[in-house]
């Protein structure tokens, strides 16, 4: 409801607005709360909260999809394809090979997987922390000298930090002050920020629509009315969750987009490149660690004759940045987001003019 | 009229808007179009145009200042401040030098020179360079494989250019597509766009503006109510000249930035943070080769409780960023440059909340 479904909630936290970006325009899409515990996701049975994890994630997700299939059979011949963001970076994968698995056991129904596009992608961590360090520097939003330090203490590779690494990991989030690091330029939520200075509810980022589908999807009327929380949750709807304790989480997923990308199916990275929390150096790090041969070369691509941003296809993997957008790509460049999984769906690369 | 100056011009080139965020609501200034052959400024003497250069633009705007203190003797007692953008890294100091030189010669008028604040600043060229490819990189403007080509092909402190060098910068130019350079972010001038996409003359970066100050200067009417272009110039008013051969132009200017400093005069670089063209890591890399000692480490600072841009202290030197802003800091970022440029003029660092 914030980024690329059909409709956004206003500032009243009540009414709605139509996206006119919205990716239901180019596809069916199914929104999954994921694992169970996250926003109206549970389970009956409290003690599966403890089994949390990656591998659990995959699983149920795949138990969901295939009863879903049984329940809308119509569905099962269709393509299908899974896009998330950020720790999705985990999710998605799993759950592509999952599916990838399972689909080669006999009497299993066969889901038609044909891509994966996940956005700022969190797939490796020594990727994601040398690329965050560098993107936090070169944007200048941390000193030289606490970049220096990093550099020369942090072995970012061990589990083990050492002191003076701590300090300078500690120094290095206490100098870029009080940002969102998910969208380093836009502006922050204050209470006081008022609706009417952002003129169009799509176009232009309200940095409060976080309290806005808080409020909406807490209501009673509608959860009513989408037939959820039937249960009577203990807890109010979030779009994360902070209870559930996580069993599984390997430092990195590269071997598992290498399967899939062996599987031939397309698989996407696509990254909005004002996002300091799983930057685009990030993302570079990680694919540069997968050895893959360039087959398109970085061209900018464009919409409105402007530069959306910009795509690099690598045997098996494309990368393709959002030009201005943070963390939650739709949220902030709706337009050329569209643009981008627009392209993917098609299997072609973002427009070239 | 496009950044700091008490007007703005409207989309129909014809009437102004107030700036309310002007720098003259915190200094008297004087506006000098420097040198000669560059907007109003001219020479009766044309074969001056073939000397102009760095020495004589700082010479011709010593004699300018002096000769305008003689003609304004109230204002011979008052603080002096300096600030330009861009090209500006050489023309800044270079007059700041020329005043402190001729300070010291006897019965000439003293001009009391408290400080220089350089904005997106071109003070060294092999900074410029090293840090241009750095932040085009770490801003996914370019690709890896462009980006290595540089590095491993050229030597940005030799003149010479070889044809492997040659060529990587040319894919770097064509791979960063058609942006404006001057702020990665922002919008291009389509001749198709509407100023009513834009909510707030001031607040909200017109991109067609460079347009309306073209035809507002360019008003006969105008140039008469400003005295200005009485001689019938041959040619068009215009913010940059391209007809000027340049007879020296130093690849840095460092030393006589040293020399000011160490002359006690408050010297800043401010930097707008999205610029591409003189990005703030060449401004960090010019910084790091003065060897200054830390006086008061990075830290951000606020306007509005939003990080406005980071601070750092040098002994000698102030670095300041602008969050958000391009080349042009005060077109951008009308609110934070005020706030900066004011605690300059105070003498002490921008607001720490």
């Amino acid at each position: 409801m914030e980024e690329l479904g059909p409709f956004r909630v206003n500032s009243d936290g009540k009414t709605l607005s139509i996206n006119n970006y919205a990716w239901n325009n180019v596809a069916n899409i199914l929104f999954l709360e994921s694992p169970a515990g996250v926003g109206f996701s549970y389970s009956n049975t409290t003690s599966d909260y403890d089994k949390s994890g990656d591998k659990r994630t995959a699983e149920d997700s795949y138990t969901f999809l295939i009863n879903w299939l049984e329940r809308f059979p119509q569905y099962k011949s269709r393509d299908f394809y899974i896009t998330g963001e950020s720790y999705a970076g985990h999710y998605a994968p799993e759950l592509a090979y999952t599916i990838l698995e399972n689909n080669k056991i006999s009497n299993n129904t066969v889901i038609n997987l044909r891509g994966v596009a996940i956005g700022n992608a969190y797939v490796d961590k020594i990727s994601n922390d040398i690329g965050g360090y560098a993107y936090y520097w070169s944007h200048a939003l941390i000193s030289d000298e606490t970049y220096v330090a990093i550099q020369s203490n942090c072995n970012l590779s061990s589990k083990v930090v050492s002191a003076k690494c701590m300090k300078a990991m500690n120094d290095a989030s206490g100098e870029s002050g009080d940002i969102d690091g998910y969208n380093i330029y836009a502006p922050l939520c204050h209470s006081s920020s008022s609706s009417s200075r952002f003129g169009d509810a799509i176009r232009d980022f309200d940095p409060c629509s976080d309290n806005y589908v808080y409020a909406y999807l807490n209501s009673l009327d509608v959860q009513k009315a989408l037939h959820a929380n039937v249960t009577g949750l203990p807890y109010d709807w979030e779009s994360c969750s902070n209870f559930l304790p996580w069993t599984d989480e390997p430092d990195t997923v590269l071997p598992t987009i290498k399967q899939l990308i062996s599987s031939g199916i397309s698989f996407w990275l696509y990254s909005g490149d004002v996002d300091g929390v799983v930057p685009i150096t990030s993302t570079r790090y990680s694919i540069k660690m997968l050895g893959l041969p360039v087959k398109n070369s970085w061209r900018p691509w464009y919409i409105n004759s402007e530069v959306g941003g910009y795509v690099e296809e690598y045997d098996g993997l494309t990368l393709a940045t959002i030009r201005g957008a943070g963390h939650e790509v739709p949220s902030y460049q709706p337009e050329r987001a569209l643009t981008m999984i627009s392209s993917f769906l098609e299997g072609k690369l973002p427009p070239s003019s």
